[in-house]
């Protein structure tokens, strides 16, 4: 029998991540993500996204477009996700009810979903469920679902190992390997190892994003060293200190608490997303920012909390959302002035992130440096490491799992080549056993 | 009376760094460097600057051009040099005798300039004189010489407080501030916040190598975890490992051989200029490498040694010269296979350094890396962070000290407009009080 | 006596040039002109600049600071100006009435200035004095202004000789030397050489924007022949031809409307501020563009054209405002649907310019091809040379005229410093007879 | 009956292009060229390539690896190439005997690779058959030879139609559209045209060099308009000029000597491999240099000359060898003074070429051009355009013949895939009518 893979969204482009795999009339979906740059594009000309159905996401190019799967709809058993980034399940409150399955995902995945929908006021049809890392369950007749524990920027990511009659699909959306993470455990290369020493595994989809760097993914652990250098080793007992960083990338938010901590200063986190991805990690018992710290999402609230601040300055650490500098952030508000809170000379703002390299938010980041620069602010920026693996992360993982084929994935032929020649470099044959997709493309295997 | 300042050397190029400070007949020179590309050029194109005289190095640019001085040379009382990297120290062998003036710097500066003159078959008249960091003494009637604990990217670097009648003359080239060194003491704040406070420095000479970079230089700190990622993260336990990095740079060594003795590995150095920097040292009991690891510089005892790696490579990490692939490096005769030493599919190769962006260096780099990844090495590059502060760093030393001038220095006007920039936007006034120099320019303050 | 030269405005930025001589109590103002990204942002955040006064466009640094030549303000007795460009002429509605003085042009600067203030509807007190390339006029006591035909990007451009007791200043902002113009003149080489010959020129104030691209700037034949060849060395029979450029580049846009003659085709220019800059020329009867093209200013006229084009494409070249992607502009416009017109698959698109590298209109120019490209254009980018001279042709410049003072401007540091090296290769010396100028600084000579 | 296509070289690099097609126990050899890089680097470690056996060739990657089509040794019907450049036809001297085939070409192809077989003291077994362009041929039962003509860098460049039962195979390295050749003809497109039309082109082979580039490359014309402006458009009548190309760029070589002739001077070409490829253009009376200039090969002539030209050189242009400051190239051994030839203070060396990207071609080229500006010269570079056709060439060429199959050429996948996504956009599909191949891989058609 015959196992089809259809690249639906997510290799064309660095976004809207969806893999369908399919066995003797059974289909697992992998991912269902959004392609933001669309979605600010279209809000920057029409103002809002509200009420814009799911053909008018898919006609946009903000969600995959699912037509390329129309026949299997009725076959989908689960819509399983790696993680809670909008790439990966950005794109479930427009798509998952046109399908009669549950969404599986790590309880944190599916907490911050359960929030999403909530903002947005979406009840979706399909049962929620929850399953750990280092876990399997029987799904359907010819699928059987692993998760592997693995590291990433977020917490409770995981691989997915669908097992198959013709093998097992190894799905790798979104990966590091870091053994030194701050947060959560190190990956489980045991069973990486095993899967590959048994021989099992048919065909690995791999995160492709920086497979043409030639180093390996520094650990968080590196971020954070990063992180204390310029907040314990800069003069700063005069300065307001601003933070601003992935919302969702909470072992960052925690390295940043506990230098605020030792630097004995009251951190305050403001900004809906960090509000949505904190609370989303307490709920489970993941972190206690609030002990410690305060986590403010409310727009009046934030206000009310930046006037106080802004009277007392130096008792202050502030994390706040606008790393991207995007329009309603935070910190582009009070670099504007909409705010409360005035910037003074020797300020200190800190870009723990970096600047994701699209047109829009180089410009947005640009006039936010520079009206930042003017009043007087010092910047650091860069004091991060990302979360995907390089060249050097992949090579490992290939040789620990010994896929039969290779799919790169996650990005378009700019991103998927490298990762071709390397399996190429590894005795891999392009157009044999690495397989180059496009979005809408069905592969065939055996 | 008049404090004139001479721009020797290191104001047109990035190199051969030499200044002359006169006050009523009375000179102090401040580091006599060598200028390293034009030494490689000549050597390129002659095969060895041997027999080359004094006036053959200024002519081919390699030494500063002290005819700009001559007619101060009378009056020198003394040479006093930062710390021993070859673009400070290395023209002593060849201009040094030319004054009646002693050397002075730390311990460590004086004692690699010994071996330096030892290797080249040199001897100097100067008189070798050490004083200690945080130290001061009298050289004559105008001049009060104190030395300042810095942190850079070697061992025992000082700033220079040069007192004088007409104030001080602050003379930092190199250092970066760095609150967690991993090897050394942090820079000395309250010195320096004294000097501030009391507006006694006249002028400030300062290292505007990366004040283009808007940042803070990272702690060797973050070099130390990033390390560690990439010894301690990545699966290596069947390969090779080599790692190159700068002669010079013993915090650096010192993380190589912590992770080695981790991972349970002998650490062996090889290489004469590696033995160099490291016996000397181990001569002023800074470090205790040869307890815990083998340094070996001879040629013929290198080779020896790597036959025997050869046979049993799982049991060594490797620490060998050729960080910029310079020929006759370590790492560039393995690479080219004379050496008994034979790379194999998975070897771990690593660059704890950055490429010098020469284009020689870099092509050498390039070739290098090509070879290496065809033998199947694993390349593991810039794993590294910076010796020379930048932006950030530069703004806090200038807050710190208030100088009343500023002279920016190491480098053409490429790096010295970015730190004049810097003290423009802090409100220092370019020709008034900020002072852009050229090689053989003359500045008299008052 | 002495001659003071300071520097207002144009040098601690690329914009709002303007520079004021003084000699013994009179005063000559040359250029006033705007920051045109401070403007953009302005409107950008706040709708519309009008209403804005003097003091506001200062303030929000629009427009030169003139206060630090308000003491001079009783003394001025002319401003005088090189060519019609906003950077150059733009500050005139706001700044010029401040000074009871006349404004000297050549005609067509002067017939572009009088559009600008009819458009923007502001009357000045100033007379407006046309004066031609090639002649001398006595301004006062002390002062003889002489105008030198200079080529540039737009239409009769000169350099201003100012004629003093202590020498000659020469204003060259903006030239280059093009020895192939294809609208206009060669510059005035026996002029320069003469000035050169009798060592008049006391100091050189020089367009120093591309000092350091080491090559000469292409003739404007060049591009002449880079357009030729994309309009007529291309299949583009059944597609639309849409072209941008800088709607001041008379001479671009005369070799458009050449090429499209010779395809057969109907040329229509389309936008306010090319209907602009063309009748200007046109009443001047520098052209005549009227007599084989349609040249159409108002939006309602431009959108009935267009529906009119769509219907037959195929018999049109469409020239338009928007080759900066600028809001409001024509082309972006039409990307964006809301014209009636329809690109279709195959439509060429042909930027004759080159992006300005600020990262507003970097965005605005990504955001507008990947439309034009979603909608089935074919672009064709970059077919440009630009009006600026670069390091050979300033090399020329100062060999000719042989300068006693070099003063780089046009420009920051950046722009200014690699000048000062090229004049340094020369035999000049930084701080000496080079003078490195920041906008608000004052130079005295001799 | 099965269309075979095997990617025996070009495809993994960019250089020692060769391709070969199969019907039914025929095979067509298309291309068998060099891959310089290695060639330089071997020479540079071992001194020569002297001795070299075609098997030591293979083994350092200089010539394309044809065991992969060891089994269609015998079948070889004929060995035909497009042009005459070294990555044509530069590895026929070592691997041609090893066929029992013609070896056809154009007339000037045919002529300059019996020079070069002359000079490496080479006999080939092959016959050496001449065809001009616009001509066909039948070759075997199943193969009819065609030669289209095409526009490149070098004279009488083809594209090849490869008739056969299944179709054409049209084979198009390397090649840009051109319409205003500066010498030779327009590529013929009525012939290409009706190809399309008739829909005979099963498989297009194209050089994708620089597809990923979103223009239509210039024409030569651009470049001599280029040319003219820097050698009629500068101040040089005080100066020497030296002016370095591609040798075997006839067209642009009879721009400088027209150039040449036009500022009175006489012209003088000096190097090996001009005179090569200059001589065999006249030997078919293509050119006539040596009536209006001299041409000069021999090193010793070559001293003698340059030592006269010293004397008077105003009178002079000279073009010599060394644009990617070979060694041993005449322009760097003028540099390094090993030529009787002084440069002076403002003489003049034009670049009429662009740096070959790899790392040891532009660290010589950085070396060069330091020590001509250290001698005072003044350097124009990139005077000039590419031969290779970019995005909008090939969209021309896609649209004109309308192939069944594409397969990308000429390079890695950094090359391939950029022409991959133009077709995609063009309606072709990858793994399905788009094949992206890999040195040693066989493509087999219906």
């Amino acid at each position: 029998m015959v196992l089809e893979i259809c690249a639906v969204g997510g290799y064309s482009e660095v976004g809207k991540n969806m893999t369908a795999v399919r066995y003797n009339n059974e289909v697992i979906i992998l991912d269902m993500g959004l392609f933001l740059p669309k979605i600010i594009s279209y809000e920057e000309e029409e103002g809002s996204r509200e009420g814009l159905t799911k053909d008018d996401m898919i006609e946009i190019g903000a969600v995959p477009d699912i037509s390329v799967i129309e026949s299997w709809r009725m076959h989908v058993k689960a819509i399983v996700t790696t993680h809670c980034h909008l790439d990966h399940i950005g794109a479930m409150p427009y798509l998952a009810s046109y399908y009669d399955a549950p969404i599986i995902g790590t309880p944190y995945t599916i907490e911050v979903l359960r929030r999403i929908l909530k903002d947005e006021k979406i009840k979706l049809k399909n049962p929620l469920k929850v399953m750990t890392a280092n876990s399997k369950i029987k799904l359907s007749e010819n699928f059987t679902l692993e998760f592997i524990n693995a590291t990433h920027s977020t917490l409770q990511v995981v691989m997915i190992a669908l097992h198959t009659p013709e093998g097992v699909v190894l799905y790798c959306n979104d990966y590091k390997f870091d053994n030194h993470p701050t947060l959560g455990k190190k990956p489980n290369y045991d069973r990486l190892k095993k899967l590959g020493v048994t021989g099992s595994v048919k065909v690995l989809i791999a995160d492709a994003l920086y497979s043409s760097k030639a180093m390996k993914t520094p650990s968080e652990r590196v971020a954070r060293e990063m992180l204390k250098d310029v907040l314990l080793g800069v003069k700063n007992e005069n300065s307001a200190i601003i933070v601003t960083t992935f919302a969702s990338h909470i072992a960052r938010l925690q390295s940043i608490l506990d230098m605020g901590t030792k630097l004995g200063r009251k951190v305050v986190f403001l900004g809906r997303s960090l509000e949505k991805y904190i609370s989303a990690a307490e709920a489970l018992n993941l972190i206690s920012f609030s002990k410690k710290s305060e986590v403010i999402g409310y727009a009046n609230r934030v206000k009310r909390k930046l006037k106080e601040i802004n009277k007392n300055k130096k008792k202050y650490l502030v994390v706040c959302t606008g790393n991207q500098a995007e329009p309603g952030s935070i910190l582009r508000k009070m670099a504007d002035s909409t705010m409360p809170f005035k910037f003074e000379e020797g300020d200190h703002v800190i870009f723990s992130c970096k600047t994701i390299p699209a047109p829009i938010n180089m410009a947005n980041r640009a006039m936010l440096e520079e009206k930042l620069v003017r009043k007087g602010c010092r910047l650091f920026k860069d004091i991060h490491v990302s979360g995907h693996g390089a060249k050097e992360d992949h090579r490992d993982l290939i040789e620990l799992v010994r896929p039969k084929h290779i799919i790169p994935s996650h990005g378009s032929l700019e991103q998927t080549t490298p990762m071709s020649e390397l399996a190429s470099s590894m005795g891999y044959v392009l157009g044999q056993n690495i397989h180059l997709l496009r979005d809408g493309q069905l592969l065939e295997l055996d």
